[in-house]
C-alpha cells in the first residue's frame, strides 16, 4: 500500500436512499446559471488546449466568473420576439503574453462561448438574443505549474481546499440527473417546442417521490394554448417513464405548475430560457460538479467551472472524488453509500492530501472490512493519476456543473 | 401547540464537535466575494426602505447578482496605487414604475454601494479605485406581495425550497467568526496596516486546531519589509489570543502562509483587498448566511444576499432556520448540536412550511424527551413571527454573509 | 414661382476648382469613424423600417452616437490575428412602447449592424473580432411626425438648424471619391489583400495634386514583405489611373508613406480595418453628408448618419441641400461652383426654410441672371419634395457619410 | 525674414461681419457634447502632467473619444430625482509601462474625469447621477516625441493636417460666446437655478440679431411655473444687457422658445443638463477650438478636446492659428477679419508648416501692403514658439472647445 493517508471509515448518517426526506435538484442547460457554468468551462477548456497547443503547457488562467444579465422577451404563441438582448460577461484573467508570444486569450473566449451557445442553447441567435462580451485581465505568469504535452508534474497544494463526491446515486438523483438530459436530448429533437431552460426538483418523502419541472416552452413551435398543454402534458409523461426505469416506488411528476391558463400566465418563451426575461445567472451558482444540488449530502461551495484544470485544487478535488465514488462503487460490491472527501494540504503534491476520508455505509450483511482493502486500492490508484482528471477536463470529457 | 408540522429527531451524525476532522472557512468584508454580498444586500435593503417610504410596500426586486472584476495595482512599501480601477456590476431586477410613480430603482443601488463601500471599505475610493454600474431590469408589477408599513400578510411559497441552520457553533466556528470580526473591528481600529480583506480557514483535528489566517496588508502603513513581519506577527499573536477564549484545545495559527520574503512576495495590497490584483467575486460564491462554510454541515447553496426578504422563500428560511437553532440553544439547556431544516410548500403561507425538522444531539445524560416540548414551543413561536425576519433585514439588522 | 425665400446671389469667394490651395480628404468604409456612420445609418434605416411595418408611421429614434473602441491584433505575413476585440457600443434612443405594442429596437439594432458588418467590413467577424453592445434609451413618444405609409406630412422645424450643399465636385475631390470607391469595389474584389479602411488625402496647389492614401492591407493574402511592397504599387498605379480620368493636371499618388520597411513597420492588418488596433471611432468625426472632409468649403458640424430622417432638420437639410446642388448643376449650364445653404425657421414647415441661400460662380460668359430662373425653379421644386428625402434615407437609397 | 512658407494675400470673401446671414452657435459648459470635450481635456492634460512628473516626458495617448450615454430623470418643482444615471465612457490610448515603471493611466483619468465635474457640473453627484467608466488601450511606446521638462523639441509632422483661426469675433459671435461664459459665471453665482446646460444660437440678418437660449433650469430652485417664468425672464434681460455691451444693433433674445406651459412642457432639469433625460454627447461633436460653431467661417472638423499635445499636428494647429489671428488683431490696426490656415508637411518639424496662409479683409482706406511686414513677423514668431501652445494645454491654460 502507498503512504498516502488514506481513511476508511464508517459514516455518521443513514445512506440518503434510506433517510426520510430527500431533496434533489437539477438546473438545465439552459438555465441561466447553467448558462454561465457552460461557458466559464468551454471558455477554460479553449484556454488549455490553445495553451497546450501555442507554447506545450498550460499557462495561467481563471474563467469562474461569467455573469449574465437577463434581457426582456416578447413570446407569443407562433413566435414572439426578444426585445432586449441578454448581456453575458466573462470575466477572468488569463496570460497573454508568454515569452514573446501573444496569446489572444479574449478571442479564443468569444469563439469558445459562442461555439458553446451555437451547439448547446441553438435558439439564442448569437449577437443579437444575446451579447457576448469579455474581460480578462492579465494572468500573472509565474503561477503556472508544469503541465504539458511531453511532461506533466503533479502541482503542488498552494490552497487548502475540499473535495467531494458521492456514489451511487440515489433513485431520486437518478430520475432528476436522467430526466433532464433525455428532455434535453431524445424529447428536445423530437419535440422542437422543448427548450434547454429545464429546471427539475425531486422531492422524496418515504416512499412517494414528486418531481417538479420547470419547463420552458418555445413560441414558435407552439401554436395556441391547447399545444402548449399538451406539450406540457407530453413532458409529464415522459419523465414519468423516465422515473419509473429508476424506481418502483410511486412517482408524481408535475410540470409548470406555477402556470395560469384563465390569466394566460404560461412558461412560454422565444428562446428556451429564461435568460431572455428577467432570470439572471452566474457561475457557480447552480448544480455541483456531479450535475446535482443534494441538501442531503455534504457539498463543496466551490465553483467547479471556469477554473484552471491544472493546479486549482477545488476543481481537481470535487471532480476526483466523485470519480473515485463512481469507480468504487462500479468495482466494488456491497456498498450502499458512500462519500469521498479529498482535503489538500498547502505545500504538499497534490496527489498526497492531507486526508482522503472515504465514508461507507455497507448492504446488510456486508463488513467494512470486507471492502476496505479494495476500495483503498482504488482510491491510492486514483489518486496516483490524479493528473488523468486534468486531461480529461482539458479534453472536455468531464462534465463540471 | 399549532397545526405547523415540526418534527423533532436525533441527528442522524456525531455533533460536529466530537468529529475527528472539522473545517470551517470565512471570507473577510473585504474579500471579493463578500465585497458582492454587502453590496448586493445593502442595494436590497435600500431599495426595500424606499419602496416603503414612497409607496406604503416592498415591491418586486431583486439584486443577488452583483458581479466584481478584478482591477490592476502596483502596491509598494509606504504607499503605491490602483493601475485600473475595480469594476463592479449591480445587476438584478427592480420595480421602476408602480401606479404612476417613478422610482429611481438604479440611482437607489448606486447611492446605497457607496455609503456601504464607504462604510465598510473605506481605503476604495469611490469612483476611482472602483467604477461602480448598474443594469437593473424592470421587475414584475404583478409577483410582489404585501408587505406594507400598515398591513402585513405572512407570503405564499411559490417555490420549494430550503434554509438550513444550524447552533450551537463549534469552537472552531466560534473562533474563524470572532476572529475576522474582531480583526476588522479593534485590531484594525488600532492597526490601520490591516486590510478588510481577511480570510481563515480553521481546521480541527481531533484537539489539534489550526487557524490559516490571509490577510491583506496595507502599503501606505507598511514602511518596510520589517514592518511587514511585524505585522503578521502581530496579526498572529491576535488570533491566538481570540482563539484562547474559545477553547482550552491547542490552536496554531499560520499568517500569510504563502508569502516569500526572499522573493518580495508578500501579500501587500494598496486598498486592503485582493480585488485590486486579479481577484473577481460574485454573489453568493462566498459565506453562507451565518457567515461561514462549513463543511461538516449541511449547507444551502442559495444566495441569501440581495434577495427580496418579503418573497424569496430562500432567503427568509435560512434566516429563520438560523434564527430559530440560536434562540432554542440559548433558552434550552442540553443540547450539543441542532440543525433546523425549513422545506416550503407551494401555494402555502410560509409559516407553515412542508416540513420543518429539527435534529438534535443532546448532552450526555439529557434525552430527546426532556427538551421537546421545549424545543417545539420555540420553533412554532418563531414560525408564527416569520415576517419579523423580513422586517430586520429591512432594517438592517440581520447579517446575511 | 413659389413663395419660398430662395435667394441668388454670386458666392462671394473664388470657385474652389480656381483657388490656389484644395484640400480634401476622405475616410473609407473601413475607417473607425466610418464603420461608426454605417452603423448608426444602418440602425436608423432599419429602426424607421420596422417602424413603418408595425405601427404604419416612423416613431421616435435618434441612433447618432455609436462608439467605437479599438481592439488590439497580432498581424503577420500569410495570416495573424485579433488579440482583443473591438468593442463597438451603439448608443441612441428609441420608442420601445407604442400604443400596447412592444418595438424590440434593441434587437432590431443588433441585427442591423451586423447584417452592415457582414456585408460591408467582412473581414471583421461579428461577435469575435468585434462585440457590438447597445444602449437604447426609451424615446420620447410625444416627439414624432406623421410619417407613414399612407399619409406624410411635412414636418415643423423645431430647432434652428442649417444645411450646406455644394456641386459640382472639384477634380481633386472626384478623384479622391471615386478613388475610394473603386479601390473598395472592383480593385478589392481582383485584389483581396486590400481591406476596406482605406483613407485619403488630396492637396491641390494651382496644377500639382498630391493623393496620399493610407490603406490597411489584410495579412491573410500577403506572403511577405515583397508581397506587401507590390500591393503597395498596385493600388499606387491604380489610384493614378482613377485620377488620370478626372484631371490633365499632374498628380502624384502616395501609398502608405508612413511604412519604415527597415524596421518592419508597415500597414498589415487581420482585418483590413485600423480599429483592430489602437483606431478608436465615433460618430460624426469623419466625412460630411457629400463622402467628403472639404475645409476650402462650408461644412455642417452635425452628425448625418444615425439621425432620425423624418424629423432631423439637420440630417434633411445636409442631404436635401447636396441633392439640390447636384440637380442644378445636372440641368442647368454654365455654372462653375455652387453653394446651397438651407436654414430652417423654428415654427414653420420645412419645406418653407427661413432662407434658401443659393450662391454660384458662374462659367466665363455666363451672367446670373442667365441662369436665375432655371436654378429656382429647381430649387423650389426640390423643397416641395423634401420627404422625398426622407423616404430615400428609410429605403437606404442616400449615403450619408 | 524667415523661411517659413508664410503667404499673406487677400481674404476671397467679405469680412464676416459685412455678410448678410451670420449663424453663431455655442453649446456651454453643461451640454453633453461640452462634457464629453471637458473630460476628454481634462482627462489629457491629467496624464500630461504625470508623464511629466514621473518620467520627465510626454508619453504617447489620445483621449480624445468620450462617449455619454444620457440618462433619465423625474424633475419636479422644487425637487426631483435622477431615476438612471448617466453612463460616461472614457475612450482612448495610453502608455502604461515605459522603463520599467507603471502609470496608472486608468485611475489618473477618472480622478481627471471627477475633478472636472466636481468643478464644473457640481450639480451631477459623481458616481450616483453619473457612472464614469474608463477602456484606455496601451498606447504604442515608439510614438512618442520628445517633450520633456529639462529638453523639448519640435516635432516631426506624421500627417497631412490642417488648423484654421478666425479673428476679430463679429459682434454676434462676441456676444453669444461672452453670454455662455457670465450666464455659467456670475449669472449662476446668484441664481443657483440656472443649469450649466445653456445653449445660444445666435443669427444676424443684415443688422438684426436673434439670439436663442435653451437654458436647463434646477428644479430644486424653482418652486412653481411663476418662478420658472420668472427665471426665464431673468436669464433673458441678462443676455440682453450681455448684447447690449456688444452692438449698436438691434437684438432680440429669446429663451427657451419650445416650452409650453399649458402642457407643462418646460426646461426644467434635476441637474442642470440634458444629459440627464435623452441628450447623448461626445467629444469633437460641439463647439471648435475656439469655442464656436460658425458656418459662415472655415472649420476643422478634427477634435481638440482630448487629443495629445505634444504631437497631435490637428490639435496643435487648431489651437495655435486661433492664436495667431488673435495676436495678429490685438497687435495691428486697420484689419476687419482674419483668417489664418497651416497646413503640415509630412516628414516636416511642425513649425514650418507646409503653408502658412493668412487671409485678410482690411479696414477701409487699409492696404494689404501696410499690414503685411507686421502680420508676417507675428506669424513667423508664433510658429517660432509653437511648442508654447502644448506648454499651455498641458497647464490647462487654453480651452479647447
Amino acid at each position: 500500500m502507498s503512504e498516502r493517508n488514506i481513511r476508511i471509515e464508517p459514516i455518521d448518517r443513514r445512506a440518503v436512499e434510506d433517510q426520510d426526506v430527500e431533496i434533489v435538484e437539477r438546473k438545465g442547460i439552459g438555465h441561466p446559471d447553467s448558462i454561465c457554468d457552460g461557458i466559464a468551462e468551454a471558455v477554460a477548456g479553449a484556454l488549455a488546449r490553445e495553451y497546450l497547443d501555442r507554447v506545450g503547457e498550460v499557462l495561467h488562467f481563471n474563467t469562474d466568473e461569467t455573469q449574465l444579465v437577463a434581457g426582456e422577451a416578447a413570446p407569443a404563441f407562433g413566435g414572439g420576439e426578444v426585445v432586449d438582448p441578454i448581456y453575458l460577461l466573462i470575466v477572468g484573467r488569463a496570460t497573454k503574453h508568454y515569452e514573446g508570444q501573444t496569446i489572444p486569450a479574449e478571442t479564443i473566449a468569444l469563439k469558445a462561448a459562442r461555439a458553446y451557445l451555437e451547439s448547446e442553447i441553438p435558439h439564442l441567435t448569437y449577437g443579437e438574443d444575446i451579447v457576448v462580451d469579455v474581460k480578462l485581465g492579465e494572468g500573472s505568469g509565474d503561477l503556472q505549474e508544469v503541465f504539458g504535452e511531453d511532461e506533466v508534474s503533479v502541482p503542488m497544494a498552494n490552497d487548502t481546499s475540499f473535495g467531494v463526491g458521492h456514489a451511487p446515486l440515489s433513485e431520486t438523483e437518478q430520475i432528476v440527473l436522467e430526466a433532464e438530459a433525455r428532455l434535453n436530448g431524445e424529447f428536445a429533437d423530437e419535440n422542437p417546442y422543448l427548450g434547454t431552460d429545464v429546471k427539475l426538483m425531486g422531492k422524496r418523502e418515504g416512499d412517494e417521490i414528486d418531481v417538479t419541472v420547470a419547463a420552458a416552452m418555445i413560441d414558435e413551435h407552439i401554436a395556441d394554448i391547447d399545444a402548449y398543454a399538451e406539450a406540457v402534458e407530453s413532458v409529464r409523461e415522459f419523465v414519468e417513464d423516465v422515473a419509473s426505469e429508476h424506481t418502483d416506488r410511486s412517482v408524481d411528476v408535475h410540470v409548470n405548475t406555477a402556470d395560469d391558463y384563465e390569466q394566460g400566465s404560461i412558461y412560454l418563451t422565444v428562446t428556451g430560457t429564461s435568460a431572455e426575461q428577467g432570470d439572471d445567472g452566474s457561475v457557480g451558482r447552480g448544480n455541483r460538479a456531479n450535475g446535482l444540488i443534494t441538501p442531503n449530502r455534504s457539498m463543496s461551495m466551490e465553483a467547479t467551472s471556469g477554473k484552471n484544470p491544472v493546479n486549482h485544487i477545488g476543481k481537481i478535488y470535487n471532480l476526483l472524488s466523485t470519480e473515485i465514488a463512481e469507480q468504487v462503487v462500479d468495482e466494488v460490491d456491497g456498498i450502499r453509500d458512500l462519500r469521498v472527501r479529498l482535503l489538500s494540504q498547502i505545500g504538499r503534491p497534490i496527489d498526497e492530501p492531507h486526508v482522503a476520508d472515504i465514508h461507507i455505509v455497507t448492504d446488510d450483511g456486508v463488513e467494512l472490512g470486507d471492502v476496505e482493502d479494495d476500495v483503498e486500492a482504488i482510491v491510492d490508484d486514483e489518486l496516483a493519476n490524479v493528473t488523468d482528471i486534468t486531461r480529461r477536463v482539458i479534453d472536455g470529457e468531464l462534465s463540471t456543473f
